[in-house]
């Protein structure tokens, strides 16, 4: 059974709406005055999502940052979070537990983040897991809201962890830059510019598997014959000589925690409210009826 | 550091009264007009929690049940759940599949719980992490609540899961008997009894490492002078001959998953409500003003 086969199995076991049939990667938790309370659970584990000797501080904010990757991309605002830390006995020194403290002290005070609660645990391998709450105050850019007409687009430069990560594996096909290992050890989601898009945002999810992956998954929601149609130039990869490389990356790399989403809003507001927030937008296709359009063999390398 | 004082730096962190300063195992998630929302999470590792050939489907259940028991002894009840399933590679077949669905479909049955969300990830070792949320209608029953003068109440046996550890590991001092095998594997946590009983406790916590441990630590948390004392001659202990064993594993042994409280109120009302819900319970000693009365010496065996 694969893992898409597995979780498709769970929905089965779903019996209420605020799960949102598991197809987003949030769920409801409350509808209060002040918006809608919704919340995210990730986990990352020790040689599945980082190395070994990945440095214990950057571990810690990479797991707390995926955990807002799924909240920005819904334009919520994070506000809290439970911290579970399943921790090996070499991270069990004085050392080691002033660097977690620290990590943990400096991303929460960067998100407005309160520590909530959560459990600290021995281990045989390091796995931190956390779930994070956030408020909504607009209707939720759902994935099954993904319609025809809608054009998709990209925050930030996709592609950039997957070369460092190629990088740490010695199988790059580029030169090593700070910008690609940065990118892999501590993923920085565009938070503010998804809480300013949101309101104008269709059907939105944050890329984690790799862009076509995930616009697939995002499609594949309300089974219908939805398609779409990509422009490979206008998709934001790394800036090196090789061009190929740099697309396949962007294309299929994942851990990119930026924000994928559709919108029939004026593509010139939406690239305005981007840049008040410093995050670079990019208008990459569109959603079509074509169910058998998502070819992108053009791209010899595929 | 020990992990009481990693703990308590991490509380230093803590920037919003909901998180109950991490002296309880549940945080507040919202006030709604239905009650206060409330959650906890858990993790169970492989090698930590249980062993690695423990069937898969008692694994999730125990997953399941460690955290409906921090719901439990603050009468809240559980509505919704996220699961994070962590999944070596022995997992992934449809048979091991099928079980993991099985036992998470039974216990969401049995409890009435609905899968809100969660993750699932290859993973080196089995780590399962459930965050719970349930609704208590009623004033939460802190930890810090505790008073002089309030008798200590205990629900069901104690020591019957450690004795099943001890049978498991060989080093067992009494029989094998089913009853053993069953505390250790499957926990059941009294949900309605703690729901009923919720209205007259003071402070609660469940029993999940042992009593004398978990007692100190709430009498720990609001930093008075209390102290208690327990009649040893009523703690509810295995019915075995080796009577010093079993008192033993009921003093220190963990994994209860029972519920210890407080409270001043009518003790015979307490008995019949617990016994309304088929529990037993056990007024098992008082809170003093004596912070060094707290010494269980007179029991020659520790």
């Amino acid at each position: 059974m694969s893992e898409t086969a597995f979780i498709n199995s769970l929905k089965s076991l779903v019996s209420s709406d605020n799960a949102l049939g598991l197809e987003d990667d949030v769920c409801i938790i409350s509808e209060t005055d002040k918006g809608t309370i919704i919340s995210s659970q990730d986990s990352i584990c020790e040689d599945i999502h980082f190395f070994s000797n990945d440095p214990i501080d950057m571990v810690i904010k990479k797991a707390i940052r995926t955990n807002i990757s799924d909240i920005a991309c819904k334009g919520a605002k994070p506000y809290g979070m439970l911290l579970s830390l399943c921790l090996p006995k070499r991270y069990h020194s004085p050392e080691a537990q002033e660097l977690i403290h620290t990590a943990l002290k400096e991303d929460l005070e960067f998100y407005n983040l309160s520590l909530l609660g959560g459990d600290t645990t021995a281990s045989k391998k390091l796995v931190i897991t956390i779930t994070i709450f956030g408020l909504c105050q607009h209707p939720i850019p759902f994935r099954k809201n993904v319609q025809l007409g809608d054009k998709i687009y990209v925050t930030g430069t996709l592609g950039l962890s997957k070369i460092g990560l190629d990088l740490r594996l010695g199988k790059s096909l580029t030169e090593y830059d700070p910008i690609f290992e940065q990118a892999y050890l501590l993923p920085s989601p565009p938070l503010n510019t998804g809480i300013a898009l949101a309101p104008y945002m269709q059907a939105s999810m944050d890329i984690s598997d790799g862009l076509l992956g995930d616009l697939q998954k995002m499609i594949d929601v309300n089974h219908s014959n939805l398609g779409f149609e990509l422009d490979y130039t206008k998709i934001p990869c790394a800036d090196i000589d090789n061009e190929e490389y740099a697309l396949e990356c962007a294309l299929s790399g994942g851990d990119d925690y930026q924000i994928l989403f559709t919108s029939q809003h004026k593509e010139e507001e939406l690239h305005k409210i981007a840049k008040i927030n410093n995050t670079t937008l990019s208008c990459i296709g569109n959603i079509n009826n074509n169910k058998n359009s998502n070819n992108y063999s053009n791209f010899s390398h595929l």
